[in-house]
């Protein structure tokens, strides 16, 4: 085990020999950096075996020490997982190339030329939980988008991890890229990430998948920028023009699609009109599934369920848990939002355009949907090829971030030798 | 004066009311908006006489606390600097409105429909010291992109800050548009800072416009997002491959345009098989011009010039000093700027277009410029009308920030009803 002064050395290499990486790799060609991806994604198809003994080792460790079943979940590999990451990288490698791209700007008075032209950001850092497949993706999108990173995965999946790093160093070899642009801080030592986030001469961008708490601690420790992903309390407001055939369907789906997603709903308004008709089959159909219903005043009068308490319209549930809200307008309902929500992605089901133009216009959350489930909230679904996360920041990068996100413009400015404020 | 609970319940006040007035102005039309910077503008011209005579009160009372020369021609209004004042408002009012901009995204697998809408980012805190012109700057500019602004000035400008508030406030006023929208803090006390930096929930992003010090003491108190420009260390590198009649012409209104813009030349850089023939004449018309050299040990040698330390190439000096080097090449070149440089402007000299693609490709900086004086750099030169800073940040905004940068995208997501994961 490494200590202190030892690790701050260890993560200051890391951080230093990144940024270097990162100077390189910002003008390597796009077809080396998909035959990069291409073969990372071959090490990780003959290394399977090593990998997935590395991940059952990690799960006997995290049995061992009574870690969650849902934390287990997460955590496990098997061949349907692999396939998952493997396909996650062919994807990655089609995604067009966003470094390079040019913005001309119109003419200026002055003659001089302006254009702004996308390049990389430079070094990430990106501290996650559990899951070992997001050392591949999010390297692999790193990677593509041009940029040096350095991944500190949780302490109960670091031997998979470190499996799965040689695979991707390997990769990086053989298209001659130089290693040091992908990185695995291969220490459980918790120092290891309070030295990370001071790193602010190396690193552009600090990305933490993982609960609210996790990215609201890294956020007041770090005075690097953080793409903020606090937390996705979603609703979906079924409007007296709705059709409420539609409105039970998305309802139902928005809920139940997967709870632990962060678009996921967790609040359901009802306009007060439609709350009669709409709620006593609804309730039904999640009662049987087995979500938990929790009812405001009115919704109790129309259906049994428990009452919700005002802590219930602010908390992310992720799990089979309903709060339901009857509202007079859809004015109340836009306010309930911006007012409870977190800015994530929020639906109105109505077959009335003009209320829904209302809705999306007020609503200020980073992705604002009309007759849809809000478990649509996804990068990959958005046609953006894939995500590193979902910001709910409005900085930079607001709701599924992809490539773009991991990229800045910078100008280029162009002349003759013109001269300011010399006629 | 207020004391501190009193002051933290006045800026409390502020924040709130602040955010209520950003969700009026977020849909209020562009010719309102217009039509108030107008309002503005005719009500700065009706109460001139008061506004110089708030100033002047504020000039005896800063000339009594001794503050420097500088800082008493940045606080000092007078009829021409009203003109400035008042041109700068018709500009804005001019440049085209980014709010309600809409990009549609490529079709789907599944058939959503996936658009951007650009929408304002919401309060806007501005800290800023002695000069009153950036309340009406900075406020035109916010209600222009349809953001709510709270302003901090400096405790030397506050009589004429209240003064040109009042105008704003009546601008609003007879625009309907709530006067709520922009907000002047009209106390001196400190405290007001502290407590504004601490509004999360109310503000969505920071500007501090001043040194530094300032803006790096903002960025470690609050969390809320800080658009950072920390200093302007600019470089112009003459290349061997330079046309040195441009280059000394480059050179010497790079350095000497105004001293005090952070676009200002502060090292220059020559590659050695030109320093010889460079340097005598621009060094002598530096010289001429009471500019003070400090050269590395090579530019010592070829002319008479004080020797350049270590610190001076991390200096930003923001007066009539210039340190020069001789570099080996064109690498070494961009070694220096990438190590000692401030990712704010920077330049070559030359006629070759190859080395000019590399310079530009492997100087990372907000700008980079091929055959210009740094001294360019601003919003308005580069044809974004106006700005509010130059960032030398590379998240949201990096260069130059003007309208677009003081909005942000949120997804519009449109269906009829399609369900996630359900076949």
């Amino acid at each position: 085990m490494l200590d202190s002064k030892d690790i701050n050395k260890y993560v200051e290499g890391l951080g230093s020999s990144s940024k270097k990486a990162s100077e390189v790799l910002a003008s390597i060609s796009t077809k080396d950096k998909n035959s990069a991806i291409g073969f990372i994604a071959d090490e990780i198809n003959i290394r399977k075996k090593e990998i997935l003994k590395a991940n059952s080792q990690d799960l006997v460790e995290a049995s061992k020490k009574g870690i969650s079943d849902s934390l287990v979940d997460r955590l496990e590999l098997n061949d349907e997982r692999i396939d998952t990451i493997l396909l996650g990288l062919s994807r990655i490698k089609e995604l067009p190339d966003p470094v390079g791209e040019i913005t001309t700007l119109p003419p200026t008075p002055s003659g001089i030329r302006v254009s702004q032209i996308r390049v990389p950001l430079g070094v990430i850092g990106i501290i996650y939980e559990s899951r070992p497949n997001v050392t591949v993706d999010a390297s692999a999108l790193c990677l593509k988008a041009g940029n040096a990173c350095i991944l500190k995965g949780g302490a109960e999946s670091i031997k998979s991890n470190i499996e799965l790093m040689k695979c991707i160093k390997e990769g990086l070899s053989k298209a001659d890229i130089p290693e040091d642009s992908i990185n695995l801080i291969e220490t459980v030592n918790r120092k290891a990430v309070n030295y990370l986030l001071s790193l602010e001469d190396h690193i552009d961008l600090i990305i933490p998948r993982g609960g609210k708490s996790l990215v609201e601690i890294i956020n007041k420790t770090t005075n690097i920028s953080v793409l903020k992903h606090l937390e996705g309390i979603c609703h979906v407001f079924v409007d007296k023009e709705a059709d409420l055939v539609k409105a039970r369907s998305i309802a139902f789906n928005a809920k139940t699609y997967r709870y632990g997603i962060c678009g996921s709903m967790e609040t359901l308004l009802l306009h007060e009109t439609i709350a009669n008709q709409f709620l006593p089959e609804i309730s039904l159909k999640f009662q049987e599934k087995g979500v938990e219903l929790r009812g405001c005043k009115k919704t109790s009068q129309i259906v049994d369920v428990k009452r919700a308490s005002q802590e219930d319209w602010s908390t992310e549930y992720l799990g089979p848990i309903l709060s339901i809200r009857v509202v007079k307008s859809i004015d109340s309902a836009i306010d309930h939002i911006n007012a409870f929500g977190s800015s994530h992605s929020d639906s109105i089901v109505t077959e009335d355009k003009g209320r829904a133009k209302l809705f999306i216009n007020k609503v200020d959350s980073s992705s604002v949907m009309h007759n849809l489930p809000t478990c649509w909230a996804d990068g990959f679904e958005y046609g953006l090829g894939a995500e590193i996360g979902i910001s709910t920041d409005k900085l930079h990068a607001r709701g599924p971030v992809a490539l773009k996100g991991l990229t800045c413009q910078k100008y280029i400015v162009e002349g003759d030798a013109e001269l300011r404020g010399v006629k």
